[in-house]
């Protein structure tokens, strides 16, 4: 077994704290990272805290995982000691159902175990990315491009793919208006990639003090959305629309804004359900969706992207001991744009 | 000015009564249809009830309506009289706006003229097809297949749209499983298409003494929408779900049953919003849409395709008296599946 050192949690209520555990043994087709960065997603609140419900406790979250690889499996092809590479959300799926075939094994028929708090068929629950090391199957393996600040990277691997792969999906491109509604984790990369895409960008954001890192981040536009009139303005005019926002709000009030055949994509998960009128679909034949982050081959696409432009998150460095002090600031929305844990420091 | 009889509302409460009024002249673009035919709609009962508001009595409701074209404008080019025609839910648009010109005219910037409590140009309330002539511009006027029977293609100009045009537009055929909410005039028409484009067809209803009928209109399958266990083992199975039923019903339900990137398509408006939880369209990357009537070059397509298919709706005929009685079997979905009104009765 391989020693670990991490944080986890303990109970829904408890700060996290350090904790040292067992990986399994590197087998033929596994990698081992040494763990260099790993970001902070919301959704390891959610999960730490039990608002998801099935917590598994001591759990260690984190799925932006970026690192060096220190030894392979003997039967790993596509990767030696030495590449640096990634992990995001999933470690493993069933590779054999319909949207396993089609790389999408985040839908995996079977479930696609998520790289903390999901069961393993060797029985054992996963443990994330706030930890020195991780185990993990070459097939859920990622290259990161060379020219990338590596931390800057990490949150690509959630927050990256989550907005990446919906644009994508739905062909964004040179001649669309698209929306990003939010401007956190998620809101300020799909700015990123909308504007990179050739999309003319318009952000819509409750805090007009967001304004300006807007327009610095590529929106062509900022709208405050508490504001009737702005929205107003662009009513029936979006191609689409990328819901970040995983708060309760109004999202039929973004319906409203789409054109003709325009699609509104959540990717931010309310604990409330969403009151949606037929009408407001049915009027201009829109349509409200969702997506969930990317299969493991479009996650490549997308890092691959991100090398070639030049793409990466904006973050904010923390050591490993001031984790509980980032999960109440990114409450409170206080980060621009993701916190990034610097692995080191659980050593210090 | 043109002499008509018809039928209207005077008021959101009464039964429809005798009223006789004028038509304007028929204009250069404009042809006279003598009405055949028309279609009852549910929509004639929430516009003539003021359920919807901005109801204008007396008001004539019907807008599928067929008939003869008895004289022509001068500048009209492709009708004559004895031509056999339909009108459908619009007599009017701008012609001018994006959505016209990719002829969506049901989502005309400005507007569509509706066929019945809408504002024409002129300043007058559009009359619609429950009278004996009707005064059209030759746009919106629809050639009729002279092998179909004429008073079962009236619902056609409504309901048959209404469904043919979201399978189309989601490219609906071979190999597709489709489900069909509700058994309705929509319903089965929705039944009838689905059938004929090649696809899988399981129709939801709450009602087991639907059974047979659906499987008699050409439903491979029927499910009790009450019976939880038939409902989950279509679970993650259909390509396309159309939902036609107008009551409050539990969307959430159908959107479980869709596959990946599958769509719920829905067609008739419930008075309360759906409740849709973000995950039910996140996992599975599923979409919820709507869909309104369809364009009139679209409608052409539909009757000629209805013409070639032998396609009709099954219709209950009824005298011009009998329409309140009517009304009412409506409300109790008590019709297979759409009164038609002989209008030749209102001379009786």
């Amino acid at each position: 077994m391989i020693k670990t050192q991490g944080y986890a949690g303990y109970d829904a209520t408890s700060p996290l704290k350090p904790y040292a555990f067992d990986r399994r043994e590197v087998g033929e087709s596994d990698v081992l990272i040494d763990i260099s960065y790993c970001g902070v997603c919301h959704s390891d609140i959610h999960t730490v805290r039990n608002e998801w419900s099935g917590a598994q406790y001591p759990l260690v979250p984190g799925h932006e995982i970026v690192g060096t690889i220190k030894k392979v499996g003997e039967k790993v092809k596509n990767f030696k000691a030495g590449d640096v590479v990634g992990v995001g959300c999933m470690v493993g799926s069933c590779s054999s159902c319909d949207c396993c075939k089609e790389h999408l094994e985040q839908f995996c028929h079977q479930g696609c175990t998520f790289t903390y708090n999901s069961l393993e068929t060797d029985g054992n629950i996963t443990k994330g990315g706030y930890s020195d090391n991780i185990v993990v199957n070459e097939k859920f393996v990622l290259r990161v491009p060379a020219n990338l600040k590596l931390a800057e990277v990490a949150p690509l691997l959630c927050a990256g793919i989550t907005t990446y792969s919906p644009m994508k999906h739905w062909k964004i491109g040179k001649g669309h208006k698209v929306g990003v509604v939010g401007l956190g984790g998620l809101g300020h990369m799909g700015v990123k990639f909308a504007r990179s895409f050739g999309a003319h960008v318009v952000v819509f954001t409750t805090s007009p003090n967001k304004k300006d890192d807007a327009l610095k981040l590529g929106a062509n536009e900022v709208v405050i959305s508490k504001n009737a009139d702005e929205m107003k303005k662009h009513a029936n005019s979006f191609d689409f629309i990328l819901d970040t926002v995983s708060a309760p709000h109004d999202v039929a009030a973004y319906l409203a804004l789409l054109k003709l055949d325009g699609t509104l994509c959540m990717v931010g998960a309310s604990p409330l359900p969403h009151q949606i009128a037929s009408s407001a679909l049915i009027w201009g034949r829109k349509s409200l969706s969702g997506s969930l982050i990317g299969g493991v081959a479009e996650t490549q696409e997308m890092l691959d992207y991100c090398g070639k432009h030049n793409i990466t998150c904006d973050i904010e460095m923390i050591p490993m001991q001031k984790i509980n002090e980032a999960y109440e600031r990114i409450l409170k929305s206080d980060v621009k744009y993701r916190f990034v844990i610097d692995i080191r420091t659980l050593k210090e």
